[in-house]
């Protein structure tokens, strides 16, 4: 299908450049409908009557059933959450703790997960430290091999690091946590929607449908491998998740659903349906991010071309995101030119560097106009 | 203002008698015009830009206004939750426990609240237990004298007891509470938008915008009183709350939003105040509860006379809540029966009766209805 076709069900990409899909995706006008007329429906039907709470369990089941496909597992092991960040905390709260314990990051993940890694090991007594994963030119197994400490229990990371857009090898990753009895969680705000997954050997992954996937805002995933479903603690919990109680203590769904929490904006769900179902009807996800990473080559090659940019990449990107430096303008005031002149990316404070985010909605004549904006910005 | 016109902005009130604002209330016309709205101009302004980021700030900012508007605190002491349980949930995972501490519970508390607080236990090495203060006939200080322990660290409880409808003395609670030096975490759910609130001597007040309010599900609020504002840990925790590091440790934002996560559908906290809006224009929050418990104090009075029902009250109910029993159909069988009769009300277990939630919004002739419709069920 033609992708000028495609782009015209997105408001927001028809008065502006929009380079910013790892920010936030544009909401397709199909998924708006769709979210306003399970508002509608449910008004009709309850909003709190039998059949309305059945039919709303049939939605947040489709829901879950939407997210399994596009993590490829099984629905079961799928708990929606409202953003990455608390998929994350689900799981770090949720692990069976003891003092002395430590925890691996890489050197690239978002403050979020950083800050409640760090609350974690105030309260149980474990250290945290992180490694230099996003040193594009170490090898990610040797960094992996000189940080894990005896205690290390759990590796954090992204799949995709958020400021400068290396996709890390997560099956060889999976595979050296095995070997080591370490557990890994990983961050996928920057790969869900991105790339095809294929999440064998991971234990947890975290994801939200509100970047790449364009669905609405607070609505994510988090993946809990089987083997780990009693393991993995409810922390924030309430009665989604709960069954029933025997002798004071709580009984919990046989599946992911045992981490939600509460009544929520379940119309959500609806909405990143319609988008999914919108992304599928132009291409399957392999033919989308061959789209998007011939897109993101293409700009990374033409940056290569401007001297006073420097991209912090090596190597062609394998992902959306494509990152920069101004050899003198501050990424902050970057962003912010770019914004005067209607194209829109985001400067990255971590990765001191502006990003732009390609997607495979993105425009060729986008990426052209933002070449010449970065070469007209000299400085 | 004539409450026929006021409901009909309501299109859930337009097909049935709806008596369930207590599970979710419904939602307006305006309500969900705001939200679309919302995301409209979202989409025209971003998604993802500097002038949306600063706009979403604004709207999030007016939302956490109108919450401390409803519940008369300073909007610093206000946090934005998806629900009363997860309200509670980040006060009681933040809390610095010590073990072998003990909390104390209402025996009418909401199973995600029970279930939190048994996860809580067993992690922290906490005893917890349960006095009787939904019985009806026994003064509530005098309970809680025989209940507490020398280690009760904290008293959980609702204002409004949500299987019976009884409203707890909030205000002795927490003379009694700061006298023990033991914190008073209350689950407001009944309660906000029913009562005007006092939150006089509370510390911890968890309430949500869905039921009485009638916002859309998923957006909550939660209360910590300034003196807990740094004793409760962010758990759960992200980028929204927090506003840098130092030495590898969060420095939080300097209020109630360091208990926020990441991005979400702020959009809903422009249907709550549509929905706030078009309350005030129809009548004062004293207004509102005396036309609201007038028509229920009339409920169960007319119910008295009918011999087959029990109501779970002794006296008239100060709330909008009424509860009954049948003496031959059991509870979960009468909801439904009268759910065929597009009457909505709902079944409460823990209560082991059928209770009809009353709002302002609720028709004279409806609660008439329901009355001919509990005459004809004899069982």
């Amino acid at each position: 299908m033609d992708i000028h076709t495609q782009r015209q069900h997105f408001p927001a990409l028809a008065n502006k450049i929009y380079l910013n899909f790892g920010g936030q995706g544009p909401l397709p006008t199909p998924a708006l409908t769709a979210m306003m007329a399970a508002y509608e429906q449910g008004q009709i039907k309850g909003p709190f009557s039998r059949q309305a709470l059945t039919w709303v369990e049939e939605q947040e089941h489709l829901t879950r059933q939407a997210f399994a496909q596009c993590l490829q597992v099984a629905v079961a092991d799928i708990t929606l959450t409202s953003s990455t960040t608390q998929g994350c905390a689900i799981v770090l709260w949720g692990w069976p703790w003891r003092g002395g314990e430590h925890l691996l990051l890489s050197d690239g993940e978002h403050p979020g997960v950083v800050a409640t890694v760090a609350q974690l090991a105030q309260r149980f007594g474990l250290t945290w430290s992180t490694c230099p994963l996003s040193d594009p030119t170490v090898d990610p197994i040797t960094v992996l091999e000189q940080h894990v400490q005896p205690h290390t229990r759990m590796l954090v990371l992204s799949h995709v690091l958020w400021h400068t857009g290396q996709v890390l090898p997560l099956t060889d990753i999976a595979a050296f946590c095995q070997q080591r009895d370490i557990r890994l969680l990983v961050d996928g705000a920057q790969s869900l929607g991105v790339l095809p997954l294929d999440l064998t050997g991971v234990d947890f992954y975290a994801a939200t449908g509100h970047k790449w996937l364009c669905g609405p805002a607070g609505l994510g995933v988090l993946y809990i491998h089987s083997q780990y479903r009693d393991v993995i603690q409810p922390t924030h919990c309430g009665w989604r998740g709960l069954q029933g109680f025997r002798q004071q203590r709580p009984c919990w769904s046989d599946d992911g659903q045992r981490h939600e929490i509460a009544t929520t904006a379940w119309e959500l769900g609806a909405g990143l349906r319609a988008s999914l179902a919108l992304h599928d009807a132009w291409g399957t996800p392999v033919q989308r991010y061959e789209r998007l990473v011939q897109l993101a080559q293409d700009l990374w090659q033409q940056l290569g071309d401007l001297p006073h940019l420097t991209r912090l990449l090596p190597e062609p990107p394998r992902c959306g995101l494509v990152s920069f430096r101004h050899a003198s303008i501050p990424p902050e005031t970057l962003a912010q030119q770019l914004e005067q002149r209607n194209i829109l990316v985001r400067s990255v404070a971590a990765g001191n560097c502006v990003r732009a985010s390609i997607h495979y909605l993105t425009d060729q004549d986008e990426l052209t106009q933002l070449v010449r904006a970065l070469r007209e910005l000299q400085g």
